[in-house]
């Protein structure tokens, strides 16, 4: 037994200390429950790790990023073997963390039902209860192949250590490196009860769990192809307590009741259709007034912040992408090309920049156009996987707000401070409000462009950040080779994080594109290009806002801004002309003047989600009086039929919500 | 010698006569100097045709469509004798009329500079005042192949007689039936000067082309194929006059300084870059306005006439074109597929009905929503052949301005009408005043949907454009399998006529998507469908406008509606205020404050065709005032400044030209 020293690092504080041969990494942190592994010299370890001289140790805390993922990796293990004690010939897929929770795969003979996942969530009550110890061993290729024998898909992993990746990004558990199984060990005999081909780490014992809920079964191919077994899949869920379980379910049933497919049908805003194809959406009426009057008044706004419009086609011939650059680099994400003129390949574009670009050079350009910034509601066609397609917020064909401003060197910093400035104050119009922004910096591997150029530009844009008063969060290296980028990260109603907005420098297609200005001495010089969305997509943002909104758009964006309620027929010609006036007034005004009763038609209203109900019976007409109802059920009556309109009308030239 | 009965026809008046045999065709209109062939039984013949008892005989006038053609094809001739004695070694391709001309094909060594068409112009002359008589020969196959075994595409052309077509639709010289051969023949001596292999008619003899000139050269493949030789093409034209050609020139000329692809590029509009590809146009800022104004125009229209906007892509899967058909019947107007998924063909759509279809069977419809008018501004994609692509009026890719009604067949009538009306009006807002209809009637031989249904649509159709007072004109046979259709024929400021917007029944689609509503009494009920498109295509649409305003449009469509000229720098603040005061009531105004003299300045606007140029000096500044100077260049003097902003906002307002 000889000494060893240690470092312990907490947040910024390094504490030395000298400790015995054999000192595991918990005995550092004696008493504190909710240490559930450590870090290493940077590498994650179990706690029950055994430390080495000069080595520096960090604690691991089960709310921590890394300790979710600990705790969900091993919630993922207990499920395994739960299953496997209940269908004994149930093989083993992979079985990783993901986000909020994990999954794990086996080849059974037929699907698991709702009953089957029951028994499982029981029988891992039953082991976290046994409290067993996660136990780490290392073991020689030979030996795991010959312990694993039963297990097909270990097997396969074993072949492919190291180079293992998984359709949905999670890593498989087996990396470079050390073969490790670690064995679910019983907390008093030490007898095996479990074991898995494992990198770890894990937690010390299952009870070390403190909630965990099963989710939700699906098929799901041995690593993501077509071409390999059809497994099947146990989604689940693992938290820090039974409150943040509890809470997690809860913003996943809130989540679920804002799913913008949902709302988009119950509302008759959207469909997708199957005869089209996943990704690419048809807007119904209603959800086309919606989408029109976003488009309307950030069109409106652009035009006031000196934009100007242009229109390209949607498919170019390949050479386009040539020059840009994207048939290199970004070929995976387009569509197929078309050959026409035997022989000329075409493509959907996937970006609208180059286009911009053969405008910005369609003629000379002078120092005095500049900064000239070109807009588009450009739609763009980009190849997702079939499997990552949702809805409307990763479609295969979509439509960007997409600004590409030209501008001197000089200007560079004005015009990247008015323009976020700008950006922020758009998306705040449409009722998001909570931001942070992330600028992300140069990769040093790769970039094009000087390093002056790059320093310079993200200077400019970490002091244009800044002065926003926001939160800013660093993304070293996550920048893309052609320039550093600030994005808007905005939280909606329910506190998810949207990545929003996008202001990007570009060194790249101005060289590529050969551009140039006359300069105020006749010189030619190159352009500074910007690159900037604001929705990214207007069909995601049509979405973000659908369900920031659970689909009660605020008057200026409802489809129907105020029905018509008549308490009897006799009141249906009153009403009528109340929506005349109102259509006058450029409001969008319906009059319920069906057979339904009165209380139907409220409640069709408010399924709606109709901002104004005015209903007017007899003592309203006596009085030239409406009265209100709101979406919550409150109401408010004899309102003068002319302060009633002014107040529609107010509510929506201000675009409150209510 | 005997009576041979014939028939005079003219106009409705028969006249019927006795004639000795070997009577021509001639000798019915003796001293008739402008009737140049004959029209027997329905056929054209040459005015020596002789005649044979029962025949009905017409004149055909030179002026009219047959005789124009029959003058040009003429021409035709002369030239290819003209080329001949001037190039020995050319070998003749074809030489047909085509619309206001003719062309004729040649194999050459080198193509024809313009020195070469001036000798073969002036030949020509030659020739015509020779007074060579067109002489007509039946041959045998055999005969002609001996007579012709130096022109090598004749007698491809004898291999194939019948079944020849061209590439841009012109027919060729040789049909069914007989061949013949055409010998020129010295007006003197009747020797042989030139002949050719030609079904005819032709006139009498080279008198009788009263007016021509040679236009241009171009290269062309022989019969269309790139497969082909490579031929020598010379255009020409002639007319019945010469002040008629002098018309014609002069035509040529004001439409070539009206040509749109000129005028996109000298305002600044749009281009067609090449990295692109042909059929494809970007908008730069300035056409951007024009085309938004009109987009947003229209969109204000539609909306008070009670459509409603949807939004659908550009591709879909190719199961949505087999439902439609459009696979079977139009595939080759649409672009090549692309595979995605593995297996699935993607198609850009060459026309959005099948997606407007798709969204009125995205739920239950009642009877109570219809009609239903589904709107969009709709991009499309065609294939066109790279021969007939032309500007912004044959593109690869446009924009309609496309809408479905659904209706009930009680509603058919009153929505054709109303349909119509509004069409008319909308055009006449956009300064297009003078139409004619057309009426497009079954083809007996390809049609879906019952007699009954065609006959009661067609019945309406044709009253809904006689309550237009407009000139109709019959097309019959010419509709669509799918339904009868209206067309709109506009005339542009030159006299020039564009097929505008029609109005389409579909009896097919309905039935292959299935569409139902459900009706009072609760049964399901098919809905009659009408396509409308009112531009046809924006882009063309745009090019119209283009050419019809020469560049000048009216304030309201202008990108830039006044400029401010200073007659000094120190005049520049006032006219910035002026041009505040002006932006603050929506209007497009602009100050030159260049370093440009102010004539200078005038010249610009003048050559930017600015509605409004907007003059201050001292006595101005004094008085509160502007002068006016506008496109003309006649100007208005000491105009109040309140005055001046009213009146530029008036003449936007009303949409006037001035």
């Amino acid at each position: 037994m000889s000494d060893v020293r240690v470092v312990i690092q907490r947040d910024s504080e390094r504490e030395e200390r000298v400790v015995t041969t054999g000192t595991t990494a918990a005995d550092l942190f004696p008493g504190e429950r909710s240490v559930v592994a450590a870090r290493v010299d940077g590498e994650l370890k179990d706690l029950a790790y055994e430390l080495r001289e000069g080595e520096s140790v960090e604690a691991v805390d089960i709310s921590s990023e890394d300790g979710l993922n600990i705790l969900r990796h091993s919630t993922a293990h207990v499920m395994a073997q739960a299953v496997q004690e209940l269908f004994p010939d149930a093989k083993l897929g992979i079985g990783p963390p993901v986000k909020d929770g994990f999954y794990y795969d086996f080849d059974v003979e037929k699907p698991f039902t709702p009953e089957d996942l029951k028994a499982v969530e029981k029988k891992m009550q039953e082991i976290q209860k046994r409290g067993q110890r996660f136990s780490r061993r290392v073991v020689s290729d030979d030996d795991a192949r010959e312990e694993l024998a039963d297990e097909p898909y270990k097997l396969e992993l074993i072949g492919i250590k190291g180079s293992a990746s998984h359709d949905d990004g999670a890593d498989v558990e087996v990396g470079a490196g050390e073969l490790t199984i670690y064995d679910n060990l019983d907390a008093k005999t030490g007898e095996l009860c479990w074991k898995d081909l494992c990198r770890g780490p894990h937690l010390p014992t299952t009870r070390n769990i403190p909630a965990f809920k099963l989710m939700r079964n699906a098929a799901a191919y041995w690593r993501g192809s077509e071409k390999n077994p059809m497994l099947q899949r146990i989604y689940g869920t693992a938290w820090p307590s039974k409150d943040q379980l509890k809470a997690h379910l809860e913003f996943l049933a809130e989540a679920e009741k804002r799913d913008h497919r949902k709302l988009g049908n119950e509302l008759d805003l959207f469909s997708i259709p199957d005869q089209i194809g996943s990704g690419l959406a048809v807007f119904h009426p209603k959800g086309g007034i919606i989408r029109r009057v976003m488009e309307d008044y950030s069109r409106r706004r652009h035009e006031e912040e000196g934009y100007e419009f242009v229109y390209t086609p949607h498919a170019t011939k390949g050479k386009l992408f040539e020059t840009s650059g994207h048939l290199d680099w970004y070929a995976d994400g387009m569509y197929p090309p078309m050959q026409l003129d035997e022989g000329v390949d075409y493509y959907l574009k996937p970006m609208n920049c180059p286009m911009h670009n053969l405008i910005f050079d369609a003629r000379g350009r002078s120092y005095r156009e500049l900064p000239l910034r070109l807009f588009e509601f450009g739609t763009v066609y980009r190849y997702e996987k079939s499997g990552v397609v949702h809805g409307l917020t990763r479609a295969r064909g979509f439509t960007q707000d997409d600004a590409h401003i030209y501008c001197t060197k000089e200007q560079m910093a004005d015009e990247l401070d008015s323009t976020l400035t700008f950006v922020l104050n758009l998306l705040r119009d449409y009722g998001l409000t909570d931001f942070y922004l992330e600028l992300s910096t140069k990769d040093p591997e790769k970039f094009v462009g000087s390093d002056e150029i790059w320093e310079e530009a993200t200077a400019t844009l970490r002091e244009v950040a800044e002065k926003q008063g926001l939160p800013l969060v660093p993304d070293p290296g996550g920048a893309a080779f052609y320039g550093p980028k600030i994005s808007v990260q905005a939280k909606d109603a329910i506190g998810r994080t949207w990545q929003m907005s996008t202001v990007q420098l570009d060194f790249n297609l101005p060289e590529r594109f050969d551009l140039e200005y006359t300069g105020p001495d006749g010189s030619k010089q190159r352009p500074v290009m910007i690159h900037r969305a604001l929705f990214g997509s207007i069909e995601r943002f049509f979405a973000v806002l659908l369900e920031h909104y659970a689909g009660a758009f605020p008057a200026w964006l409802a489809p129907v801004q105020a029905v018509g309620i008549p308490i009897g027929d006799g009141h249906v010609p009153y009403l009528e002309d109340f929506a005349k006036q109102a259509r006058k007034q450029g409001l969008r005004v319906e009059v319920d003047s069906s057979s339904d009763r009165m209380q139907k038609k409220i409640r069709n209203a408010q399924k709606q989600k109709v901002p104004f109900m005015v209903i007017a019976g007899d003592e309203d007409m006596t009085n030239g009086a409406v009265s209100f109802r709101y979406r919550d059920g409150s109401q408010e009556n004899g309102i003068p039929v002319g302060d009633a309109l002014a107040k529609i009308a107010q509510v929506v030239a201000e675009r409150t919500q209510i």
